[in-house]
């Protein structure tokens, strides 16, 4: 198997509300190609898409109210940090709402159907660049039991969440016991190593991935468990 | 920011107890360069320092009193999976043992000290390339709520686990709220995408990180929670 080329995409004009992303990463990524994956963070999606709304600056408590209106559930609270779930069903720190790359006095709530943000920006790219891509959009999530937060897939388009690799054997010819890899949240992941938090890009490419995995993916589909699945709901 | 490449190292030999990492991966990788990131997969580490034992091949369940042994807590059970705490402070599914990629009757155990299989590694890299690398051991954990394994670090050495952004500023010049970012785990899963899970490749470079954080690191130090600090052990 060949390498994989981490791309971030700068130059980037600040996203508003009404942006049509495809048109601005189109512009910033000319050099798009067949089988490309492009990583989009979802607070350019949250603003393009207006899920903007106003907070209190100078009150650290104002978003919360906006919190426990975007969660379905809490699972922990310790003093200001609540772990909830989403109407998506998510786990996560605040239900994905935070502040920073955010102007002052606004907060940015998750897409409302991110697998869908992903498809609109897929289709967008295609029909400007000609090429087909698959997108994913990422977030920064916690974890229970290790320190850091991490990016994950919060929705997708065009490449596969989860890759089934169900009755493939190992090297040595066993079956697998492990069978199926969030490749989504692994390539979220690594296009995160070439955005960095604070430099402001929102952007990366991620060249030379398995072509196998470019079908229709799906994260609210693939990713996020049934309840019933879960030992840790 | 620049980009970062992903190769896999091919053509390492089936590694047998007693080998020298260090020499196989400098065999194979003749070309390493200061600053590279070298991710070498836990089943290897394991067999290298012979952390293998005999298991009843006939007898799907025969590994499991070696997961009693090898876990602190039991956190879930269910069926035949279970989650368990391991001694190093790691939680995962059965202990972190698994069959796969092991000759049939046999069974691998986590590194008794991912960190210093790191170091190990390293150091040997440096004296036989003259590189100064950072090393990473990953291993394959599911994790709670989303489907899908990703690969994640259990021991580094010469590269940061968790990078803290505290005190940085966002594009828009507001102090940043997420501020430590797990490198670690995110190298693991992008190198993850190079080696998949049934070729045998077994060791990834990552070439092109942030030369920060290619500093003394450790997991158990930077990613392993304190039971306090944990809102869900």
């Amino acid at each position: 198997m060949s390498g994989i080329v981490l791309v971030p995409v700068e130059g980037l004009p600040e996203v508003r509300a009404g942006d049509v992303l495809s048109e601005l990463i189109a512009g910033a990524a000319p050099d798009l190609r067949d089988g490309d994956v492009v990583v989009v963070t979802q607070k350019v999606v949250s603003k393009a898409e207006g899920r903007l709304v106003r907070v209190d600056p100078s009150d650290p408590q104002s978003h919360k109210p906006l919190v426990e209106q975007e969660s379905v559930r809490v699972l922990r609270r310790r003093g200001e940090l609540m772990i909830t779930e989403t109407a998506h069903g998510f786990v996560c720190a605040n239900a994905g709402i935070d502040l920073s790359n955010v102007e002052r006095g606004w907060a940015a709530l998750l897409p409302v159907d991110p697998d869908r943000s992903a498809r609109r920006i897929r289709d967008g790219l295609r029909a400007r660049t000609g090429a087909s891509v698959g997108v994913i959009v990422s977030d920064t999530f916690g974890r229970p039991w290790r320190a850091g937060v991490t990016d994950v897939a919060i929705g997708c388009a065009g490449v596969a969440a989860v890759v089934d690799l169900r009755g493939s054997t190992d090297a040595l010819g066993r079956e697998l016991q492990v069978t199926e890899v969030c490749v989504a949240d692994e390539l979220a992941c690594a296009a995160e190593l070439v955005m960095g938090k604070s430099t402001g890009v929102p952007v990366a490419i991620v060249r030379g991935v398995d072509p196998s995995w470019l079908r229709e993916g799906s994260v609210s589909g693939e990713v996020v468990r049934a309840h019933g699945d879960d030992l840790f709901r």
